[in-house]
């Protein structure tokens, strides 16, 4: 850029500088990624803009975590290389993208010259195209900018930060090399980029609101179920704001485990159709109005499509539009008219019939075996949780468990039920504990995850049984493709380098020694790293894990 | 299908015992990959068909190992399961489009009816996009297919089993779990594939051919450069052939590395620009027609672009086409040619004029220390290896080390100089060894890889040269983000379940230690994993890097 445009800025300063700053206004402290040399010049530039640069030792480990780290945090980023980086990432952000979670990709491009000549470089494919990994990525981005310009970049990263955070998905922005340290004008970082949502138009709302109050009020045994967008589009104030007021019996989704406060008198468990608990599956079932919040009623979110729900009892909010029964009302976000509904209901014109109570320690089953059963095992997981613990559990038999564990208040549950790539609890597991550090409150970070899932990010509660348990129950019981080499698990962390006295690991083979680890003091300090073998037949699985798995099973047949 | 359709089949056979009998039927007998509920049926009919299964641990591997497997054996397979498998395995056929490799890509899909009815399944974007995964690969394949209709599915089979073969690059094929048992006719696979070149027209064929002689004739000291795409496109039988009977002097480029056997008394050794010995600079450069074969010309394999020879001097075979100084001969494949040339050559009329030979102990440098260089280590390495090994070498400090270790005869080289994605020559390295048991030959098996590289595929040679050294000499000799955690590597193989008396491990710190570890007999003989940690300083680097790492610091920053 000519000299003179530059001296006409009040303060010029470095694009990356200029994108390292916003990244710093929107909350990011931590940024994830991997050296490669077309980043390498916009990596020196992240401390003194206050970030830290999380090494990961491979690109999908990264973006497991910025996806952990982000839902902890709101947002996060991750920075890849051209190429080869970039698509060891697009499994995680193509799961982030799937379940609605704000990640920032940059990725370090070779420079606007190399790329105009189309040169022969490495990490290309040989044939002068470089968007196609751009190209690649807008499949699963909200947004995809690059940065090739200095004249337009900061309104380029300007959008594509907003779009991530409103719309709540993964951005791609390419930084060539010879971008990095392009002077910009530095005074539009004094306006903090506005990342309200539009507000709905009033009449269109007021509208919207008057319909769900007159059916709310004619309900006699309404309830609330609450589902993952209610979390990834923002709306939970909103949610806590409806139940306390109307004291109407919630329930949530396996999405929206977490969402709600289960320790509150009128939370009733998780439904899941078939999959659900029979007073559960019975109280919703039967309700004459059930209020959806955010739902994605997906396969396992569902337990293989197994509502038994009629539409002309549901009203469904959304990030888009809200629907009544058959009627569709676009253009509306369920966070005004949410609160707008908060706001109007007449208390004694609602019929709030208590539900069924989900109870902290649900009966496990009878069974004098020692052998640890998945039956057994998670409700006995409720009592070792804590206030605002985190708990990451793997797609497999643990995210199916967690059902079967209620949770104290404030806990924050991650998992993939809708994306379902194995392997991405363990990186999502250090996002999330890092989101945490960073935000200065340490909450314990707890994590289950299979035997089978682990190995795919090796790098907590590992549960050995021996493999793929899901795919067993789908297909292939005793199959050798569902089989996996015997790792000795707790001895990585100290092949990986930890030092003595910075981690402890445990294995654990019964009953007793479970109850033994979840009142063990030092074990519930949770001071350093622990990692437990947890041994689980592998016959053995959650029941809405084998309801769902042979709803796939079925499917996958049909045709 | 209906059953009358199925009556009138002669052979009638399942679509997947059509797709295998193929793949057998092309010299494929071990298949890569991870189980996925959408591919499970379809991997059950593996063991019937002849074909191993090879369960990695995660895609990103098991397409490192297809691309090994292919290198060796000719053509590899690997199967993922819808959207999370195969965006993990993106990088690894990506790599095998730029680097030219024939992978079949068979990706387990949801049935056709979920797919018409756009469900909300796992692995799914929730949008009911069910093109989206194969449109992304459609830019790292030379073929897409989406096996959606049993009329069909036998000609899409064959004909991207066909592009494979002939283009040498990855195709996709989509198998969804509704058509694994479909019953498709059989007779046809008693017609083996042809998987023959395009014959070249003769007329155009002969005065390429008549062109080419004219200034070899011409040419006072002519020479051969071979290069990736005389491997790649199965034309290393006439570069021989050339070279037996002209006795011209003949180079390699990096990439071309093992194309030519090195103890040919026409040898000269690694031509790559600046980043060649004086020597062999001198000869090539001095040359007045260079016969290029293969080229392809990128920064790494030209050390940053930097040959210093005129296209004036050139004539260049291709695949496609060939170039006679600035003359383009399209629609003519270099293998016919080359053959024509081969026979048409008068002896009498050429001048072979010797160049320099490349001694099989190159000097090393004159060092009374005993720490381990890399100036040191690659010329030693020469001795050590014998005839038919395959050597592996990770992009970094390895791959461009090797160039200066003198192969015996038959050794197959694998690295990925264009494409660069740190960490496949793990993966790449136990796909080749297979390939070799495949083939019943069992060549030894040796691996060079960085600390770097290797914790990104963790799961042979690691050199501990304390992190990423290719960035360090790009950007950041002593940034974090170069740095990486120090694990304990030799313990991995243990950890990852290897039984005593499987495996032998090594430190290695002198260089002596090197001498005696290259002349130990157990060491030589392999007979099991061996698993070496070599300690280089991390501020040490093989020339040629140092110059092609500062050529791609200077490119970065212009703009």
């Amino acid at each position: 850029m000519a000299d003179y445009r530059i001296a006409a800025m009040k303060s010029p300063i470095e694009v990356v500088d200029y994108l390292f700053a916003r990244l710093h206004q929107m909350g990011i402290r931590s940024v994830h990624g991997l050296p490669g040399d077309y980043n390498l010049v916009a990596l020196d530039s992240l401390p003194k803009n206050n970030l830290k640069w999380v090494g990961n030792v491979n690109e999908l480990n990264a973006g497991y975590a910025a996806d952990g780290y982000a839902r902890i945090n709101g947002i996060a980023a991750i920075i890849t290389t051209f190429g080869v980086g970039e698509l060891s990432a697009l499994n995680a952000l193509a799961g982030s993208y799937s379940e609605i979670v704000p990640v920032v990709h940059i990725v370090g491009y070779p420079s606007t010259i190399s790329q105009k000549d189309g040169l022969l470089l490495h990490h290309t494919l040989g044939n002068g195209n470089y968007n196609v990994f751009a190209d690649m990525s807008t499949n699963i981005s909200c947004c995809v900018e690059r940065l090739n310009d200095p004249s337009y970049i900061a309104a380029q990263i300007d959008y594509a930060l907003q779009q991530c955070w409103i719309l709540s998905r993964p951005v791609y922005l390419s930084l060539p090399t010879d971008m990095v340290q392009k002077k910009i004008e530095g005074e539009r970082l004094k306006t903090p980029l506005d990342l309200r949502l539009p507000t709905n138009d009033p009449a269109r709302e007021d509208y919207v609101v008057d319909v769900v109050l007159k059916y709310l009020t004619a309900a006699k045994n309404p309830i609330i179920l609450v589902d993952a967008c209610a979390i990834r589009h923002r709306v939970l104030e909103e949610v806590h704001g409806l139940i306390n007021k109307t004291n109407l019996p919630v329930f949530v989704t396996p999405m929206g485990k977490g969402a709600v406060n289960e320790t509150h008198p009128a939370f009733g468990g998780v439904y899941a159709g078939d999959g659900s608990l029979p007073e559960v599956k019975k109280r919703v079932e039967s309700s004459d109005l059930i209020l959806t919040i955010g739902a994605i009623k997906s396969d396992f979110n569902t337990a293989g499509f197994s509502y038994k729900t009629s539409q002309l009892n549901s009203i469904d909010f959304h990030s888009t539009h809200v629907t009544v029964r058959y009627s569709e009302y676009p253009g509306v976000h369920m966070k005004g008219v949410l609160q707008k509904v908060i706001d109007k209901v007449d208390l004694s014109k609602i019929s709030a019939v208590p539900g069924p109570y989900m109870e902290t320690e649900p009966k496990a089953e009878e069974d004098d075996s020692p052998t640890i059963t998945q039956a057994w095992f998670w409700p006995s997981v409720s009592s070792f949780l804590k206030e605002n613990d985190i708990v990451i559990t793997e797609t497999g038999t643990a995210n199916f468990g967690i059902w079967g564990t209620k949770f104290p208040a404030g806990v924050t549950a991650l998992s993939q039920v809708l994306w379902g790539s194995i392997g991405y609890s363990v990186g999502a597991c250090q996002g999330a504990a890092l989101a945490s550090r960073d935000a200065g409150n340490e909450r314990r970070t707890v994590l289950f995850v299979g035997d089978g899932s682990f190995q795919l990010t090796a790098q907590d509660f590992v549960i050995c049984n021996d493999g793929y348990t899901v795919e067993r129950f789908i297909h292939g019981m005793d199959a050798a493709y569902n089989d996996i080499a015997g790792w000795h698990y707790k001895d990585l962390v100290k092949v990986f380098g930890a030092k003595d006295g910075t981690y402890r690991t445990y294995q654990v083979k019964t009953k007793d020694d479970v109850k033994k680890l979840f009142t063990d003091k030092q074990f519930n300090a949770a001071d350093c790293l622990q990692f437990v073998e947890l041994y689980i037949p592998k016959e053995d699985a959650p029941r809405a894990l084998k309801l769902t798995a042979e709803a796939s099973a079925l499917r996958n047949a049909k045709g």
